[in-house]
């Protein structure tokens, strides 16, 4: 056991005190680690859309004061009572959703939507008592989606954590914990192209880039990357896009474009926009008999997926997905193993790096579109 | 090869002269099967909605005068140039949709939407020369569906004709052509269902109850049938249904019924109405996580299918199948063996039997509602 143990640590966290204010650097106390809780020293962060969404919180509701952050890579401080899984010194992966391994949620082989841990947005607190881990002078300072990954040291319920080989560098592996798996299982696990197959990919953000990735992985022969902003596809040729389409530069809707590139139409499709009008052509642009079409982007509220129901009868599937179908405690270690053995890149994806003191700066990249992601050195 | 081959046969068949009117036994002629097709004897035909709605010719293109008929058992009688899976005396089913076994939709596993034999309700001619081998005193009677099946004898494309064991009573095997393979087929080869789940089937006609039959052959251990006609719920019974929910008795949408009565959602659903409101909810009520939907029924041309993209972002599958996704060449005698062997239950489907001289008994039957299938013996 570490000498802290058991006590309240101080050290620093990035406060975001209100809706779209710059984050504050602030010395927090964190409380040890309850029931079924861990307590990590965060090493490396890194900056995803959804982050910036909550910290905007402009269609979400907002939880404020609280400590965003949910990529990240770190180590075991100390573990809660219950915890016979992790032990100190241990790397791990926060993850924004979990495994409890005992709902049918997570004893089904198909699902990674555990009753328990599923993602929730609006929830600042602990499981264990409703409370939060982090202070500032006794006022309770919010969790974000039960990883708070922008503090030195954070608390993390141990269905949240996934143990990984402790040779694979942090400052890359982190990555992993969110966006980069969610588009890489999107293809791997739900949109499975055959080899040599075709595939569309719906929005070269990260995400759609690590779909991309999950697609040259699988030897698709040919990968079509379609987005609105004309500038993404130089970006994705490294990804393994071999085409580009952008819906603006033509009458007809994308959907047509595709059916006409590819005669009939593609095999695979994964969508990663959150655009409705994307979702429907990312549909109706896959091959009748055999096409498969995977949804990833998160839509408006008022959003409705409209299509003819020949689309369907004509034997098209349609899927969504949450985090690429991992399984964050089962699957993700293996998706490390995936880039230690160099099946998967990942340093393409990783466009920018910041000392922690300088972390709005990712805020910055992000907002003007510069980055994929960007990596927050804790230790500086 | 037979006394009649290579002449025209003068026979019996049933013409639908206008559309909505009773059909007239009639003498025809019956041209030689040219290049790739195939002149059969039919001995039992049953009787199909398809068959009536493209004689009521409310909504479709009206095609007459014509021979109906689809479902059918049949020996053949002389083959044309090229046809060499098939000789006089083999006993075939004729099938609405055909298998080329060269296109892609072929060559694929996972598609049976054959690009040169896919149905084709408009036409009325052979593919080969584009004309009718049907006649009275010269003036052509046209085909449906490639089939024509209500006719002594008829000439069917070799795709169109799967080979099954002579040893199967044609009487009982013929509804395999059409509904019945439909609706086990989109339970067993597309919903999957495993052993132990639960399953909705919406609509509990002949298709429906296939569907049913598919669910209590693969150890289903709820079968939940939906059908605006609680009257159907006693017959279904026989095809395993286990629980009824008919729509109308609830204040709610019947999704959400299913959801309370299955702790969240049923594992798979099976659509079998044709109705736009079943097909979205049965969408809805599967579970989230595993939940796979599938849609058989066909739908009016302006329907669109419309549901919120998040129940699909939280890993429900939507599909629709064709014929069950049975490719007919290569996967019909299977399905004929499984009734060989005891595994699948033909005799409850059949409800009525007549004559082919009182073969508009056969749609006054299904008009009324009172018929699952009525077999046509067309030796008497
Ligand atoms: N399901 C999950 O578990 C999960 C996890 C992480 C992210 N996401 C979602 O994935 C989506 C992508 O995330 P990201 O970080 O890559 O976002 P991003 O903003 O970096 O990239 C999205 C891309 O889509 C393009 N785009 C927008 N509308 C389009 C349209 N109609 N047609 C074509 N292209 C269009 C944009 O130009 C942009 O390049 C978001 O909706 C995000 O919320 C889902
Ligand atoms: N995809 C294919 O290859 C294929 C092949 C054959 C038939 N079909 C289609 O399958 C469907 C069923 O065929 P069938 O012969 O069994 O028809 P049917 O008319 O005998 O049975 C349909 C049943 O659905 C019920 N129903 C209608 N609307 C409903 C609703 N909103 N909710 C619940 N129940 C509802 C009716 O009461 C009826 O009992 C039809 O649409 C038919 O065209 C498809
Ligand atoms: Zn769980
Ligand atoms: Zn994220
Ligand atoms: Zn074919
Ligand atoms: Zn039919």
């Amino acid at each position: 056991m570490s000498s802290t143990a058991g006590q309240v640590i101080r050290c620093r966290a990035a406060v975001a005190w209100e809706a779209g204010k710059p984050l504050v650097i602030e010395e927090v106390e964190v409380a040890p680690p309850q029931t079924k809780e861990v307590r990590l020293k965060i090493l490396f962060t890194s900056l995803c859309h959804t982050d910036v969404y909550f910290w905007e919180a402009k269609g979400q509701t907002p939880v404020f004061p609280r400590i965003f952050g949910h990529e990240a890579g770190g180590i075991v401080e100390s573990v809660g009572e219950g915890v016979t899984d992790l032990k100190p010194g241990d790397h791990v992966l926060p993850v924004f959703t979990g495994e409890c391994k005992e709902c049918r949620h997570c004893q089904s082989e198909e699902s990674n939507m555990c009753d328990l841990l599923r993602i929730n947005t609006d929830r600042g607190v602990m499981l264990n008592d409703g409370k939060s881990r982090f202070s500032i002078n006794g006022k309770p300072i919010f969790h974000f989606v039960g990883t708070s990954t922008f503090s030195e040291y954070t608390v993390v319920h141990v269905g949240c954590l996934a143990k990984i080989n402790p040779a694979a560098p942090l400052d890359k592996v982190c990555i992993l914990s969110c966006g980069i798996s969610t588009g890489l299982g999107a293809t791997l696990n739900v949109a499975k192209p055959k080899k040599g197959s075709t595939v569309a990919i719906f929005g070269l953000g990260a995400v759609g880039l690590a779909a991309a990735e999950g697609a040259r992985m699988a030897g698709a022969s040919r990968i079509i990357g379609v987005d609105l902003n004309s500038k993404r596809f130089n970006e994705a040729k490294k990804f393994g896009v071999t085409e580009f389409v952008n819906p603006k530069d033509h009458d007809k809707p994308v959907q047509e474009v595709i059916a006409e590139m590819t005669g009939g139409g593609v095999d695979r499709s994964v969508e990663c926009t959150g655009s409705i009008n994307a979702m429907i052509s990312a549909f109706e642009c896959v091959h009748d008999g055999w096409g498969v079409a995977v949804l990833v982007g998160v839509p408006n509220k008022d959003d409705a997926f409209k299509t003819h129901p020949m689309n369907l009868l004509n034997e098209r599937t349609l899927k969504g997905t949450f985090f690429g179908n991992y399984k964050p405690r089962s699957d993700l270690p293996s998706v490390v193993e995936k880039y230690m053995n160099k099946e998967l890149e990942l340093e393409k994806f990783i466009t920018h790096e910041v000392p922690f003191s300088e972390i709005n700066k990712a805020f910055d990249y992000m907002l003007q579109g510069d980055s994929l992601r960007c990596i927050i050195r804790m230790d500086c």
